[in-house]
């Protein structure tokens, strides 16, 4: 394979892969071929070879034989001579993108049109490989914290948390609904393992046509029991952050496809309180916030970058939210029960993750299900977890294209997703 | 925790759990406490104590302190001593299930509808140790291998491969489908990154009601390029399956609550061909199965058994299923194109694993869907990949919730999912 390249000057080398650009001069071709790994300049000198490879389409897949050469001008400081080339697998045309440019030339709409053929470009690729590096660091730091990994329902029989924005779907003649967080089931989940963590899609049927949510997203979800409060949870969320950001930098050290400087986590990343953050926010801006019960986008921006100043971190943990904007099951600030146990963590001002304590004794859910006038009944399944002994607990959720997408500087958190699925774009 | 007590003796410990037992003798109480861990004996003597203790359901959640004391007749060697008792969280009445005894006396649809509580049971929590141990061996395994992990859609466009057992949803409009396999996207990434996995639900919408078959499965997917035919794949599928097996008897040296004989995985697993597979049997049952198209799961069975006394090996491949029982992206073999370079595993007479090489030119794809009359339309977006390149490939895809049931003696595979999804069941 091409990153192997190196190792192997003076030797016969065999290349399998894409035929990813070629230029022809005077007396010599030089033909880029891309693998899985990297790029190769393969120098191609015999005229009846040059006649083969002119004719092929970008994208053709070849299989070359060669001498591996130190050169100075090819990129990696090797390259491919007197090359034997065989075509495993002819494209039948021109692709309708230029996959061999820095950037593709095209704007996004095209690019998820064309994702079989746009996921080929090195700088995709690449983003595809940190996203494999950010789950393996996530499942590795849950696993040595005690974790274990579930598998829950994708498909409920009752639309959770009131009913707004779940697809329903035709079950056997029933009604079932995809499930938007598996939230019920971790929980329940700490009654038996204490500690769980999940990797799975989420689905949020949200009519929002933005550039950082999607329909179909991949949920890092975690649960732990015995805790004190929320700040266990956030301790837990921080080591899981980091090791997803140091398994990241792993990945990154043999790439050079995607320069992305991975962040500091620090060792206690810096927390504020909702309410603090409004009032801080209102005084810089001018805004009256003193009512309002959520931070808006700008106003998380403002809050990033604050903390950036103030603090050096990117990371900033917002705690304490209204209880009237958190789940049901969300526990109260014991000493001033209008505020939560709750947190947000912002990356570069942006929300990635949302957290908090859980109730956990089962008089509290049958309140704060009559409360907010809820039906008990759809619950109950999930609610007996509660009759019988549940410890305090909280947990996590973590948006992991949105984070990877920041660390890349993507405008957009399709240019994460491999297929992204929204409003307009069930294909390809 | 429980499992360090036995490193703690004659030191104050504080161990936090369930209720999980007690015996009340005349001058003394024996408590159990559980945790994730494992289950500790505590010895209760003080009246005011026993008096307490004794007014307790089981399951209540509590933080019990004392002294870590040598007894031989203990589990695990070790009790606790002069306990001082909190309680965390009281159960509000005695569970629905006797989660104390060594099998939970109740059947099947009983444990499902108290999924909440019956899986505390140290036997389900141990199945799912079990299942999470395998996940991280497939994964881990796949990595070293090279392979890229994955996230594919599971809302499609259209209903792929005829639209037969496909849940519809209901998408902003329009109709999605949930999608029973990522085969397709997976088949994509491989012009992308070469090899990659993918763990995930799928959803089938089968009218099946088996002990082994589950609406809503987790898949264990992987597709590879640059392979001569499916014996690549099926190297790569054994390799797999070893890393799974060691990782599961590496968890299952940590626990006693689930004796499960971890099987040999042989370097080379046993193959038959589908032709002898079929004659085989025939021969011994007095079937004429000559027409067949495919096996029953009698016949699997009968071959699980042939294999055990033939080669003693709990697996085998069954290759060259015929084509016209084999999905369109199925790849002929080439010297005998009314077969396929296609593959099942069976793991004790059960199918677990389905594989193959499939067809990697355009063209192909163009007449495998003309051949069985299936509209090209909805599947542009897929075609487009073998358009400009694809190197031949294969994959497979795994049920690892089957391979659990069988390696734990389960008699439906509901004992090994967490909350399963089958035509009666949405719920918990």
């Amino acid at each position: 394979m091409v990153a192997d390249l190196r190792d192997r000057v003076g030797q016969e080398v065999c290349l399998k892969g894409w035929l990813h650009h070629q230029r022809a001069l005077k007396a010599v071709d030089f033909l880029l071929l891309r693998d899985a790994t990297g790029i190769a300049q393969i120098v191609v000198e015999a005229p009846e070879t040059r006649a083969v490879v002119q004719a092929l389409p970008h994208e053709t897949v070849l299989s070359i034989t060669g001498m591996a050469v130190a050169s100075s001008q090819a990129p990696g400081g090797v390259e491919v001579h007197d090359p034997r080339i065989e075509v495993l697998s002819a494209g039948s045309e021109e692709p309708p993108l230029e996959l061999f440019r820095p950037e593709i030339p095209a704007r996004l709409p095209t690019l998820l049109d064309h994702a079989a053929v746009a996921l080929r470009h090195p700088r995709r690729a690449a983003t595809q490989r940190l996203l494999a590096a950010a789950l393996d660091g996530f499942r590795s730091t849950m696993r040595t914290h005690g974790f274990i990994e579930i598998s829950t329902p994708k498909l409920l029989g009752a639309a959770p948390e009131g009913g707004a924005n779940v697809f329903p779907v035709e079950y056997f003649g029933h009604t079932a609904y995809l499930a938007q967080s598996p939230q019920l089931y971790k929980q329940i989940m700490v009654g038996a393992l204490e500690r769980v963590f999940e990797v799975a899609p989420a689905f949020r049927a949200e009519p929002h046509d933005t550039t950082r949510h999607l329909n179909q997203f991949l949920s890092l979800d975690a649960e732990m029991g015995f805790i004190h409060d929320h700040q266990d949870v956030m301790a837990m969320a921080t080591q899981a952050v980091r090791g997803m950001v140091e398994a990241m930098g792993v990945e990154q050290g043999g790439q050079d496809a995607l320069p992305a400087a991975m962040p500091e986590v620090p060792s206690a990343i810096p927390q504020i309180h909702f309410s603090e953050a409004l009032a801080l926010v209102g005084a810089a801006t001018g805004e009256d916030l003193h009512a309002e019960p959520d931070l808006a986008p700008a106003h998380e921006r403002w809050l990033g970058t604050w903390a950036h100043e103030q603090w050096g971190s990117d990371w900033l943990f917002v705690t304490g939210y209204p209880m009237r904007k958190r789940p049901f099951y969300t526990h109260p600030e014991p000493e001033c029960p209008e505020w939560s146990n709750s947190f947000d963590l912002l990356f570069r001002g942006l929300e990635i993750m949302t957290g908090g304590q859980r109730l956990h004794r089962y008089a509290d859910y049958v309140r704060a299900l009559a409360e907010r006038e809820l039906d008990p009944v759809p619950f109950a399944g999930y609610l007996e977890a509660f009759r019988y002994g549940m410890p305090p607990h909280g947990g996590f959720a973590l948006g992991v294209e949105r984070l990877i997408a920041l660390l890349i500087g993507a405008q957009n958190v399709r240019e994460v997703t491999l297929f992204p699925r929204d409003m307009q774009r069930l294909t390809p």
